[in-house]
């Protein structure tokens, strides 16, 4: 192996266009087959395109056909998958081909693993042509190798469980490990969980409980998933409002026995954040973990109505999550059923 | 005194339409000269657009005249100056001219203040037609009244200080608090401002020693605002970089002292989020002030570089927070001196 030069954890080294930006702003990853001491090879049998790349792909291309040549076109060029018009990736799943001897991961060759970090930094090489792809799906069989960093994080896909369901659960796993540290940071409190019978909703709220939450609320946008949420009885109380109407929301969280002192939002559709705030007691925090959320509607929002609360960027990285997120499936019935009937 | 219907302390009682929503996102709000019970009233003399705001309208009209024009159109129209094309306003100073009985606000009739909450919110009658103003700049003469919520936050002008000075002060008073607040729940922790010789990033310097910091590290794009920084003394080690450029964001900070435990950005170009969290200790604190900031680009890129840290959003508001803000100013000349240079 040609030690070329010092590798970075976060892969500054992979990194050929433009130089000195992380391997995400890159526009072109080096996805040489050699490893520095500190990576890690990856057999990739499937990618799972990010929803909103595959929707745009879908909608600029005639035929699935074209969305495979599409793809193939991204990864070559690129040496990642990176859908240069949303800007968004994807994960993969494999199995560990190749362990440099310095790798702090902790892998062993014939792991079955799946990616925690986004396609958008991982170097990536297609070596069947997505022969196996009729372009129709997010979901891409795949023959090709990818690369992992010293710092990449990354998921053993455990035995007990039918792996594409701990590929949902891992999919959301930032989520209640960071309610749970939150939760854990206030004495008994009320915790809401905008889009309560989501995926990182419920099991935000089954993490807010075990944390030590005296009542969680899961909140619904209609009476169909508040009966979904009910029967899976995962929330102390379940409410029913329109996240995007701050009165509602607001009023809907009182009268289940709030204001909230932890929000988490777990809505992905935008203007949720004037009435996270107003259902949020002061001195309390917002979580905001949906993608849709406006950094100026949240500080200006909070700023407007003179809400003295603490506000989150929802950081889809605390360690141990994945193994947290998969402990809460394992022990929460009304959890798990959520998810299967969604796979 | 005519009682329609109950107030708000956010306002809701003066929302025409659409109704449910908060006064920022109301298209028109009611102006009537008439208080409910917990709101005051201004007489104003100045409005302080907002740059953004004052810089669109400059480029779409012809002339001072047209923008004035436009000024007294939307604010007729919407009852509160809210640039449309923006969505920004901006602040006001004027006089207390009537304060209702139930205000909780402290004021007395002839307190001479300003507000800190955003003109879009705000309801406003204009009464002079802005004769005295020549549309070319964003200091706006104005006579006219404006009604302040139960939860309006404003601030008494104090005497000791030059007017304009104190209202500079006010207009970033959010960051120095927040840092303050979190600053002190580490253990003398090493703390980095990026835009340290700015309006905010001096007071978050300031604000950083004062709780407990053990090193305070200025981060500024050039030798020359490096050069402004020293000879101010409002930081324990100056350091210059590219904020944009995460690797040597990184670098720079650990030169100087870090990784830093809390990272606070206050400068308003898009792009820092990156460099920010890759220049935090694992367990730090980022707190993200400037507008500028990308919701999806922080937590993406925690998630991609598998970094521990929490995320803030810059609540602009901290109760106490002029007060404590002006406290600063009087008690370090070096902060002072960064203001005054920008008067």
């Amino acid at each position: 192996m040609s030690q070329r030069q010092e590798a970075s954890p976060v892969g500054l080294h992979r990194v050929l266009e433009p130089t000195g930006v992380l391997p995400q702003a890159a526009q072109r990853l080096d996805t040489s087959r050699e490893l520095w001491p500190d990576e890690v090879r990856i057999r990739v049998e499937r990618l799972n395109l990010d929803a909103a790349s595959f929707r745009q792909l879908e909608r600029t291309h005639a035929d699935g056909d074209a969305v495979r040549r599409a793809v193939l076109d991204i990864v070559t060029e690129r040496g990642k998958m990176q859908n240069p018009e949303t800007g968004s990736g994807g994960m993969l799943v494999g199995t560990v081909e190749e362990v440099g001897p310095e790798s702090p991961l902790g892998l062993e060759v014939g792991d079955r693993v799946t990616t925690l970090v986004s396609l958008t930094l991982t170097p990536l090489v297609i070596e069947d042509g997505l022969a196996g792809w009729d372009g129709r799906s997010e979901q891409v069989p795949c023959d090709g190798y990818a690369v992992l960093f010293g710092r990449s994080i990354v998921a053993v896909i455990p035995d007990d469980l039918p792996a594409e369901l701990s590929l949902s659960v891992m999919d959301v796993c930032g989520a209640p490990a960071l309610t749970a540290r939150v939760v854990a940071s206030y004495d008994e409190p009320v915790v809401a969980v905008v889009g309560g019978a989501g995926k990182s909703g419920s099991l935000s709220l089954a993490a807010a409980k075990v944390a030590g939450a005296r009542t969680t609320i899961g909140v619904v946008p209609h009476q169909a998933e508040a009966d979904l949420l009910g029967d899976a009885h995962v929330a102390d109380v379940v409410a029913v409002a329109d996240a995007r109407d701050p009165v509602a929301l607001a009023e809907a969280v009182a009268a289940a026995g709030g204001p909230a002192d932890v929000t988490v939002v777990c809505v992905d559709v935008p203007g949720c954040e004037g009435g996270a705030i107003l259902a949020t007691a002061e001195g309390g925090t917002v979580v905001f973990f949906s993608m849709a959320t406006s950094f100026s509607a949240a500080a200006l929002g909070a700023e407007g109505l003179a809400a003295d609360v603490t506000m989150l960027v929802g950081n889809g990285y605390v360690p141990g999550h994945a193994d947290y997120a998969l402990s809460l499936l394992r022990d929460h019935a009304g959890v798990r059923s959520l998810f299967e009937r969604r796979l």
